[in-house]
């Protein structure tokens, strides 16, 4: 008698927390891990005393399970989810249903479901987002793939997320890889969560000489307003958190940031959308400017900054500066990362899908995001939960249409908290941390972004003026200058220098 | 009787600009293009009274050729090359060479060289730069593939390309295909100088409200100190060149920016590589915030920026402060682009490489790239050809192991020009720039890069803590802070909530 709810294949931490939690919430979850062993030491010991089942071998999993079958895996993105599928596909049957709750590459997760649905068999691919502590009590769940899949475990999915205001952090993404898409984005601006918070603590200590114990208290403060989230919390705590010596644990850390790809990833979506997704990319940069920490320190001892200056400027104040610089570079960020989500959904196309056939399918998917419901789901359960997310959910849900968040009310208006408000306090954080040599790479580029935003002419004339001078590259004329030489919608090209010929370029790339 | 020296397939503005210049070095060239009728027109027109010869087709131009043949293609980078290739290939011998001039992305000369070595052909990706005017008066060739095909073609492209103190910018770069690659890095670096000129060009503007004949003459007066380059002259020239009404016709150009990819390779060729190659992924992005011109017009109604205050300083010294940053942020772009190649060239790793067998191999490829030959390749002929390129290659010549260009003796002087004492007034731009509102972001990542280079200890510490914290990542210690809870070269777990389990995470990624 099959009497499962749900099988989840590997027992990692992430696998145990999320059986445990799925357990706690009354579902009857069968365990199978590659190496069985670890089924056992589970079964014996974090697990005893619950309903949890154990299963050696794929073969059991599959048939302590009730129909549709749902399998979620939890195991290395990459060939072990492709693995495991194959392993699984001989004992299922129409209409049951693989998850996989890694962290796969959307394009991967396109792929599955095209595969999967031709054998008759559903596949959804899930963000899990909340590492141990929420896939134990409430993870952010962001699933996609076959719609028909969403009523069979939906009931267990919003259960097992996190709850905010009695409302699940769980919801349906959208068709084929768009649950993976939209966890991507997710951890892009984790990324840039961190880095954020990482250059706020990197003046507080180099620039104001302030204490670990000093900084933490600011966090704790910053915590219980505007920019009330996990990571704020986390980092106060982190502060806080002594060695046996006294000393703060974070100052024995060594600063060399490792990263798993996904802010990767995101970073190089926005460039082949072509969208200025530019703080993800500096925070996935200073990562790797991090991990070269042998070439930093031999720079340290031959490359000299400015002379350190001490603070003349009120302290308090200062702080209350780089509050507004953390918010608004915050707001720039999910501006953008919300941007790349609008235009990929517009036109989703795999520049580097393999195979072309389906390349020429998928070309023509538009995804139909819910931008209220995404920001809804990452309230709660996952690493970039804030108040700010449902400052967001409501914008999305006032005009779903929005262009982006900078055209909301609330993030533009002119009383605090508001980008508008902030930007005063964000431009002297800059400016002092410039003049002190402190790297702030990504609150630099979000004001540029910023600042290049709200141009309603940017530079880019003179751009391509020179690649028309060098490459025949052609341009248009600016709306409101047009002449008889310069006609609105055409391709002009000008003989710069007297010398060029009058053929435009066609295979010459700049 | 064969008296070719050597075919060309590609009669756009490039191709036939070639073909003049290597006419005029005294080579023979057959011409050929899909469409024939485009070779009736070049020979009775631009070629005419030349040596240079017509074919009507693939047989035809392969007949008119002497042994080993040499063919360039001047074609579309993608198909259209692997098709010409496909229909050369039957009329073809042992030892004929096929080169690729076009802009291909390295993995495809990669494979090329591979699948034409394997007929018993040779191949060379080889980059052209310097648009129209480079490619009939000396244009920076950057040959790389079959080192066999080297000696046939050396003379014919050391010829063919600039000269500069009678040293031609062109020399055997390497293996398969960094010809491309070496190309592909210049082009980013191109993307990075246009963006810090144009970045200059708007701070000039909108931040002092100087006139284009003003900043023309400030751009002259560059032209002649450590900016001079191709680049500032034709800005210069740009800025002088006026409409039939009298208004530069650079105010009259609209300012959304195109690309072509080659950009965007590098950018994303840098994040694959693990390299901080900030200013390039700067200068992308903003070529994309550009394009979304009418959003922005909308953005520029709707968000306000700071009060905009009249320039008090004196505005001589302000533009030598703009001087001193856009050369030192040139030197980081270049500091950046170089320490791509070094890590590139340790281990080049394809990891969007189609073929899984061919990725194995490569993997293992390694490019033995000489630095100081790069750079002497772009001093002349090719967009970013500048003084400046000939103290890096000084810098490699006295040390070919040069860590980066920041170790340099003549970058990192304490006399005028050099980075350090470019530093007061690089800082003193952003500063400026960010209160008045005018983005600068490729000033502003230099800098942040430059900052982050020579700083011993980054924030990354914090990045690793909440890591560990929220998805038990680990960290390891700080050198010097090792006791006995933290040990050297471990990878170290702290149970930071008290709650969490005590297993480290090997699945779950962030």
């Amino acid at each position: 008698m099959a009497t499962g709810d749900i099988g989840l294949i590997g027992l990692a931490v992430m696998g145990q927390n999320l059986i445990l939690n799925m357990n706690d919430k009354g579902f009857t979850v069968v365990a199978y891990n590659r190496t069985t062993s670890k089924v056992d030491g589970f079964l014996a010991n974090e697990a005893k005393g619950t309903k949890i089942q154990g299963a050696h071998s794929i073969e059991e999993l599959v048939s302590k399970l009730k129909r549709p079958r749902k399998i979620i895996l939890l195991v290395k993105a990459g060939s072990a989810v492709d693995d495991f599928i194959a392993q699984l596909v001989p004992f299922l049957e129409k209409g049951d249903i693989i998850i996989d709750g890694g962290n796969s590459h959307y394009p991967d997760s396109i792929r599955r479901t095209e595969e999967l649905e031709s054998k008759g068999l559903l596949f959804v691919g899930s963000g899990v987002s909340g590492g141990e502590e929420g896939a134990r009590h409430g993870p952010s769940l962001m699933p996609g793939g076959s719609p028909a899949a969403w009523p069979a475990i939906k009931e267990i999915f919003q259960k097992t997320s996190a709850q905010v205001r009695g409302e699940p952090c769980c919801d349906w993404v959208g068709e084929t890889g768009s649950g993976h898409y939209v966890k991507m984005v997710h951890n892009g601006i984790e990324y840039g969560d961190m880095q954020l918070i990482a250059e706020a603590y990197d003046i507080l200590k180099r620039g104001l000489g302030l204490s670990d114990d000093e900084i933490a208290d600011i966090f704790v403060k910053w915590n219980k307003g505007v920019l009330d989230s996990f990571l704020i919390e986390i980092t106060a705590n982190i502060l806080k958190f002594k060695d046996d010596d006294g000393e703060a644990v974070v100052t024995k850390i060594l600063d060399k940031a490792g990263q798993k790809g996904t802010g990767k990833w995101t970073a190089i979506a926005a460039l082949d959308a072509g969208t200025a997704v530019t703080l993800i990319g500096e925070a996935v940069f200073a990562r790797c400017l991090s991990a070269i920490k042998e070439e930093r320190v031999r720079a340290s001892k031959a490359i000299s900054g400015p002379q350190k200056e001490p603070f003349r400027g009120d302290k308090q104040l200062f702080i209350d500066d780089l509050e507004q610089a953390l918010y608004a570079s915050k707001i720039i960020s999910y501006t953008q990362g919300f941007m790349l989500m609008r235009e990929t959904a517009k036109e989703v196309i795999y520049s580097f899908f393999i195979d072309l056939t389906n390349l020429i399918k998928y070309v023509q998917v538009g995804w139909n995001l819910n931008y209220a419901g995404i920001a809804s789901m990452w309230r709660g359960g996952c690493i970039i939960k804030s108040v700010f997310l449902s400052d967001i959910t409501s914008a999305y849900q006032k005009n779903p249409k929005l262009e982006s968040l900078l055209f909301d009310d609330f993030f533009n208006k002119g009383t605090w908290p508001s980008v508008h408000k902030a930007q005063p306090g964000w431009r002297r954080v800059i400016a002092q941390a410039v003049l002190w040599g402190i790297p702030t790479p990504a609150f630099s580029t979000a004001l540029a972004f910023f600042d290049g935003y709200r141009s309603e002419i940017v530079p880019a004339n003179l751009l391509q003026a020179q690649r028309d001078y060098f490459g025949a590259h052609t341009f248009r004329v600016l709306p409101g200058k047009e002449n008889e030489r310069f006609k609105a919608g055409e391709d002009i090209h000008v003989n710069w220098t007297g010398r060029g010929g009058n053929v435009s370029a066609s295979t010459y790339n700049t």
